[in-house]
């Protein structure tokens, strides 16, 4: 199936492109502007005219070039005639916004798996119906219809949401943190395209280093964890529906939130981390993507504040976290830069900022029973963060380096930037880096019970 | 004792005030500028001299007025002494800044009791020692020496944290997210002003309507809980110290965390909310000092986006909210408002943010079975969030609404303080407003079985 041609295609056509503010079509040609490629507005009414200064088609089949994906923005009743148009047409994907399919009855339903049929039969993956849209900002594609979503910038962690309304809150939050997206998709019905055809995709989408998943329920969720075990992709879920709000969930997407428990069971022997919510999804995403796979389950904290120190300390033990005793001779550089007043077992208390911070975090990183290194520092004006040492530390050992602070967001956010742009995840709040490094802990854990399970088979 | 000259000084000493950067007594002459009131930097060494355009004093007994507050920036040897002084001089409360107390071994014990004694003696309330301070936005003052916190805005909830840095961290994100706090306190050791003490006093303070409290360990555990439930003040607590970690937070604050179920429990028991993380327990704090007492646990949920309704209405079970079905006169009342595609019971889902929303909103807010209303929205451009509509329905209903939506940081930020403004507590992500929501469930909870206590004694 066209799974490229649908998230990452070389031309877009939006079929029921409109002039008039408020209709859908009109929100799809406004956000797909910043598109690299060839873009072809369709509607029989207004050929020959030009919106947004893209000349107007009447039909599909009228454009004069390959389309690699449709956005179709036509009403219910209108959608099969115009996938069967696109199928003729070589489209290989197409976005499906409306709603009043399958989560809406029977005969919603019916007419969703009539234009699945249509789609199958002509090879188009189609994403939704009932979905806002993807965007894929390498490419400066918004194929969603809500206005912002065209803001949010490039980066290297995939978000495949079941719910549309999840997706955009999970890319929002991720613009507001500094951080982007590779994808960021709203899988609406999944009438044929699911969680496992894009997954597949993503495991050889050279901008994707991590997928970050929202999951209600799905009919197939044994197919779904085992792509998860099949893909080098490093995969973070977040699994709604602990307590019972099937009716509701049934009338959203269709499905049912199914066992929950079993749905975390199922992730911990498939290798996939699980958070609790949308931020703490994107934290693990993005700490994933980032950093040297772990190779291990030892942590080694050095906090320039205790208090912090000792949240983090609580967090990652409560995680399954060990925070080993250092070498003896780690423990001595320890001492001849910090001296005897601070706490220098693991964790490591600086008692303030200070300004050779870093060579404490490279003691720390050297030590050769620590797998991962977490660092808090509230800001301090005057005493800058080792973004170098760190930088140096980061390209010279082959372990996760976690930077967590707090400060006034306006100063923090062009450093948590820096931080990150040198491979160093940084996260506000000692709780979100503690997390964070705890999701790189259950990526060790369950990934040796995911290959135990391999080998067993 | 002192705790009003402490907490809410009309003038303010710097003892150890220095000119030189990097210094304690740099920092919080520098920090403190902003008060309302005056300042006199002492300082035997720079007597006549002037630090910041205030003159300097020699001796805290040569300040020409009453000093109520001292910010005591010596180092610990000369900290007795000082005290002393300051008793003499009628000053009533200080701030030890230094650290190398009880936290550090016998030695530092021996001297911290030292100068508890003198500063029981004398009537005055030590604010630490081995604490960054404290910030009273609405007179201005700044008496934390970490930078920025002067930037810190008036708002009604009170932080009272054990550590500094803890402090610190909810005292930032509060500001980073459009908040403000009527005190923010580091309470360090503890010498002779304590949680209770502080409790106490903000009780009766018109600047505060809530506490949240960050908490460690203590010796008198019972003492912090009756205070609790003896003042009328809500407070919601972050209890750190579920996993062993007392040999670091022993070298912290000089305590032991205790046994945390044993805590939660007698939070439960005493009418305390409880949260997991700074950003948590000042949501919880947020929603406590804002809205309208809460008389039962009977949730409305309206959200216009279904992926993040069914988070909300996941998290809220989950917390032990009840979704109570409308009554038919509501449901009447959507339907006509709504139509029949979306999902009408409780949680509503309107399907896409409407106009005429704030409707939907008034017939849930208006329903008898419903105690509280949970609003979500994805921020939409073209579609305002209706802050006037909601405005008019909390006026009018003496019941709380808490509003959740999702959208870039730079578009909402005005909108999340026009509606906290308005009476209205206002977050980020769905789970922040359920959670939120959920703390407001847990304060009918607890305060129901804390009234039951209180009538059995």
């Amino acid at each position: 199936m066209g799974l490229q041609q649908l998230l990452d295609p070389e031309s877009v056509a939006v079929v029921g492109a409109s002039g008039t503010e408020g209709k859908i079509g009109y929100a799809a040609m406004r956000n797909v502007r910043g598109f690299d490629g060839p873009v072809y507005p369709v509607n029989p009414k207004r050929a020959g005219e030009t919106l947004f200064d893209y000349d107007v088609v009447g039909s599909i089949g009228d454009v004069d070039g390959d389309v690699d994906l449709a956005l179709i923005c036509v009403s219910p009743p209108v959608v099969p005639d115009v996938v069967k148009k696109c199928g003729a047409a070589g489209v290989g994907g197409a976005v499906i916004y409306s709603g009043g399919y399958s989560e809406a009855g029977k005969q919603g339903a019916e007419l969703e798996a009539k234009i699945a049929d249509i789609a199958n039969e002509h090879g188009v993956s189609l994403l939704g119906p009932n979905t806002s849209g993807f965007i894929n900002p390498p490419t400066g594609l918004c194929a969603s219809f809500v206005p912002h979503m065209e803001r949010v910038g490039a980066g290297s962690v995939a978000v495949v949401a079941q719910s549309g309304g999840i997706n955009h809150s999970i890319a929002f939050k991720a613009f507001s943190d500094k951080r982007g997206v590779s994808k960021a998709i709203g899988l609406g019905n999944q009438s044929n395209t699911g969680f496992s055809e894009v997954l597949e995709y993503l495991d050889g989408d050279e901008d994707t280093e991590a997928a970050v998943l929202h999951v209600e329920g799905i009919d197939d969720a044994r197919r779904l964890l085992e792509t998860c075990r099949e893909i080098n992709l490093p995969v973070a879920a977040y699994k709604v529906g602990r307590a019972d709000v099937d009716d509701f969930a049934a009338s959203h997407t269709g499905a049912m939130t199914g066992d929950y428990e079993l749905y975390q069971a199922g992730f911990k022997q498939y290798g996939v981390v699980t958070a609790d919510s949308c931020t703490a999804v994107f934290d693990a995403g993005n700490a994933l993507a980032k950093v040297p796979k772990p190779t291990g389950t030892n942590v080694g904290v050095v906090s320039a504040q205790a208090g912090p120190g000792i949240v983090m300390t609580d967090r990652l033990k409560r995680a399954g976290a060990t925070l080993p005793p250092f070498s003896e001779e780690t423990r001595e550089r320890i001492d001849d830069l910090v001296g005897d007043i601070t706490f220098t077992e693991n964790p490591v208390d600086t008692g303030r900022p200070m300004a050779d911070i870093d060579k404490v975090i490279a003691a720390v990183a050297g030590d050769e029973g620590v797998d991962i290194v977490l660092v808090y520092e509230l800001y301090e004006e005057g005493i800058p963060y080792p973004i170098k040492g760190l930088t140096e530390i980061a390209d010279s050992h082959d372990k996760p380096i976690i930077f967590a602070t707090d400060g006034p967001w306006d100063v923090l956010q062009d450093k948590i930037e820096a931080l990150e742009e040198a491979g160093i995840p940084a996260y506000v709040t000692p709780e979100r880096g503690a997390d964070a490094v705890a999701a790189l802990v259950q990526y060790v854990e369950r990934n040796q019970v995911a290959s135990e399970v391999t080998a067993d088979d």
